[in-house]
């Protein structure tokens, strides 16, 4: 085994900054040895305070860089084919944020080039780390809900991003319903054939100039003859509020829970807790327990569980949610650019 | 106010017999006149046990009574139009089990009748009754979750019926959705503008002869530009399963709890409680308060809470998602039947 | 099977009131025959309300009148023992509110009348009858946490009864703590041997002038080698907050829910449900239920699950908590009166 | 600010292992300088393993060595005294396992050199670090109770520990409970005045021999006039079991969960969730946390929120409860040693 993966982490908006920060004070057997950000100042103040050895803001550096093993791709998603790209044809093993790209084909060709140059590339779908969906797995394949027959998924964010996010977001389907359809995928053990998608504009109407909604719901069928319906919705003002659950034949297992602290406050008012705020503190540990199997992987040199595959497969239902929602029609997946 | 309503229960199957039941033993008010039921024996077994006064094999000897006031209707879905204009032309008041009938055409045929002889007529929504829906209307009225924008409703029984009752139910999105059809009207204030639907059948593959589906989504926008999805479902194989959601643009409303005793055992096999297992556990102080309802408003000579109008309104919503479930394509509400 | 009990209710406050309107609309067996109360016109407002057959201002018409089959004793503690020897000597049975007396001594001769006269005789112990703690108790039985080894108890009132009430309760253990002495004894199966007991005034200062304390804590050991704890406090301004907990070699069974409906408000204030405002809520259905129970035993002639010696033994207890309390000592139970 | 505090860990256990573990991966600022075990073999894998700069099996060359700028003390209780003084006279800072010693003497002779020599020593009371215990601290602060009132407590662990742990534990009051009185001074904000303990053998007959119980009760009066009760027990054979209460004026908040996994599931057994297995998955956050307030505490040169006057607090209050449930009297505090 390798004694230290030495990471360049690409892009230190919120999501770069947390990687770097896990690599450099968290996750056993991983370097930060470079940070990268156009931003003036950013890279270096990151580097700096996380302990870098290094800092640019240019990202060929770090692709041309002999001393970096593995690079962290967290710009924005219109940049991420070219970087993975750049990142496989020099020998850089990939950590690269969801979607992985926003184009079925472009995922295909990116697909291509990672295999080609035989680097290993994992896909940020964190959820499959969260601890609740990883015991909710073991569950199911403990045979303790019989076989699995449908998921019912909810994601709702405390309140819209502003327009300038989702103007360039994909839409609610690329953006937030994908972490649900890998769950999907993850927990059935099966693979979609049918996408039927609705949704509408039930507050924030400045989306409709995008043609966005913010709130939706994504009918699919599986080819395991399973079912499922995912719900995503911007205008959960009450907190950050994620739910799973997972039917099977003789079961089912309801995941997750919106309280934040373990403390019931009993009052006049009556019996309340706080709510989980938002995906930070919802996702903290899956963050950190993903970029550890990143490291481990690479380590052992080892497939990670969540591959570039797995992150093409999710843009093809995103995008037949798309276009079932624009077209009032059911789709089917095998219509959707080349599957793997 | 009328010192005592004298009521006849027509129909003693399961449903009908609670109704005469609450009425002989626990509404004040009321009276139990009379029972009826085709089947030998049991319209005398029903009148012995609840001390009615009078028993017979044929409803029209009820109809013709001049001692009876009120009508429980609890018969097949097939006879209600029948059995509803009956009653209203003999001066009876109606209570009818759900669904009004299986027809939009003959429900207006029936509303007709109904205001024409100025009786009253409840249908047996019940959840607008249970306690925990009665306190989350209170709550969207108090302001508490802001406008509502958003309903969903899960209903799932703990098994599927034998195929001679799914041969006759009218199908999922009649016999199950509709309550949930009610209740997000009822939540949400608000009439239904479309209707998209989508179902499999996941376990009883019996159910294809009949072109039924033993799990369902239906997507449904309203006037108030408020949504919603229902899921219905055959195999909880757990319990019976009722979930209710009111979202607003303040906050959210979760309704019921799967809990059936206020037990938990801890164990070496975690912390366990058991679960509702059937509608009569998880309804029954609804059916009883319906009920004590109906009794109150003949009393008092005043429109129950739930008309043949909503009885009718829900039939359509039904007959929307049955026909989008067959066609694959979004139904407008008024394309179905005339609209009240 | 006797057709119908014949009733009497003596005492027309809260509880009586109750009593009485249970037997004249919920008992199926039961006649409320009588109502008695020493107000003007409470009895007969509460008669006419009912439609109880007579009623009167003395109790002793009540004795004495032939077609009464059974009393219910609402009256204050400090006339039980008079009200149950007559109703004995009358040949009526008995139930009787807790506490049975306020006297060990009286206790014993009152339950030898009972038994001389030959008449049944129930206690309010309403709990042995709540849902929750009948099925933990049939857990208990069913093996599900192995052998009982400790009882812990919590009853809290959300609020002190006004000084008039605390002057003649006979303090914190007859008045609060007598409940889950009993429910300690019912669910452990054993008998007390030793009680040591501790308060304190933390709220309301009234109460030290009736030497009586707002929060108390008791500590039992049984004969079967179990133990047991017992908070009960005036102090609960959030509102009726009873649970109860037993424990055993396997697991632990936990009682009851601060849940009044079935209702969660999420917003910005986190997530809310509403708390049991006090006991009828919390007890609703354990009062009618436990006045079936009575019924039903009169028409079977058997004697019923909590007679006279249980109310016996719950008083030793309260006694022992007392004299503990005011001495500073352990109390063994057998110095308290004769047992049973 | 100090860059790094060379850290040594005395003691590599269970709980001196994690202490490592914690400095060597997750303690920002902190350096794992040295560690040491009697035990052959132990220290010198521990070392390696963990990446420490140094390994010694004797202890006194760790507070000779003056790259050390504090050491953590988690070797067997009758050893912290010595190791205190010996750390404290070579100017090094502390932090130590709870209890801070087994004798109240010996623990002001303690505090009297850590002052002399004017080194920082934290007691290691993590529950104070737990982010349940933190945010009922705050919601106290914020008034959303009123005044505290009442604490309660309760403490069980999944077993008991073997005949040789229990021997040289010091009994259930001291390490235990210690915990819970700790917690209900840092609850309430005021100090012990009286103290009562009862305890029995419920399961473990072989404590007996060592005059110590398994499940125990302790109820303690303070300096404001609030109040508490403290359970412990060695028999919650389905788990770990940690809950905490602080009752107050206007309301009570609740503290803690039993719940492992955010799962449920939901099968024909009920509804289940795991709950805690033992302390280390209840208490892994607070650890952490507790180590990386002691850095920080030593880079800014404060003092820790729990000192060694903390612990000793604790000591006396154990061995007040101890001589109580010896006694069967009640105790007052300032009969225990000096109070600081």
């Amino acid at each position: 085994m390798k004694k230290q993966i030495r990471c360049a982490v690409l892009g230190l908006g919120r999501l770069g900054y947390w990687h770097a920060e896990n690599l450099a004070t968290k996750i056993k057997g991983a370097t930060l040895q470079c940070v990268a950000d156009p931003f003036a100042g950013q890279a270096e103040k990151v580097a700096r305070e996380l302990d870098a050895k290094q800092w640019t803001r240019d990202p060929n550096e770090v692709f041309e860089n002999s001393n970096i093993d593995a690079v962290i791709i967290a710009t924005p998603t219109s940049t991420h084919a070219d970087m993975i790209q750049k990142a496989a044809k020099n020998g850089k093993h990939i950590f690269v944020e969801k979607p992985l790209t926003n184009d079925v084909k472009e995922a295909d060709e990116v697909i291509r080039i990672i295999q080609e140059n035989q680097v290993l590339c994992q896909v940020g779908f964190m959820r499959r780390f969260d601890p609740a969906y990883v015991e909710a797995k073991r569950r199911v394949l403990a045979g303790d809900i019989g076989t699995p027959i449908y998921f019912k998924g909810v994601s709702r964010d405390p309140g819209s991003p502003p327009a300038e996010f989702i103007k360039n977001s994909g839409g609610i389907f690329f953006d937030m319903s994908i972490h649900d359809y890998d769950v999907a995928r993850f927990l059935l053990g099966a693979e979609v054939t049918t996408v039927s998608a609705h949704g509408n504009v039930l507050v924030n109407s400045f989306m409709e100039e995008f043609h966005d909604v913010d709130q939706s719901l994504t009918y699919i069928t599986f080819d395991s003859g399973a079912a499922a319906d995912v719900e995503a919705s911007r205008n959960a003002f009450y907190g950050y509020d994620i739910r799973g659950e997972i039917m099977g034949t003789e079961g089912t297992i309801v995941i997750g829970s919106l309280r934040y602290h373990d403390v019931q406050v009993l009052n006049k008012n009556g019996s309340t807790h706080d709510i989980v705020p938002a995906f930070p503190e919802r996702f903290n540990n899956a963050y950190q327990l993903e970029m550890a199997h990143f490291i481990d992987c690479l380590r052992k040199n080892e497939a990670p569980a969540v591959t570039a595959i797995d992150g093409k497969i999710a843009l093809e239902i995103a995008a037949a949610a798309k276009k079932s929602f624009e077209t009032g029609q059911k789709v089917h997946l095998h219509s959707i650019g080349s599957m793997v």
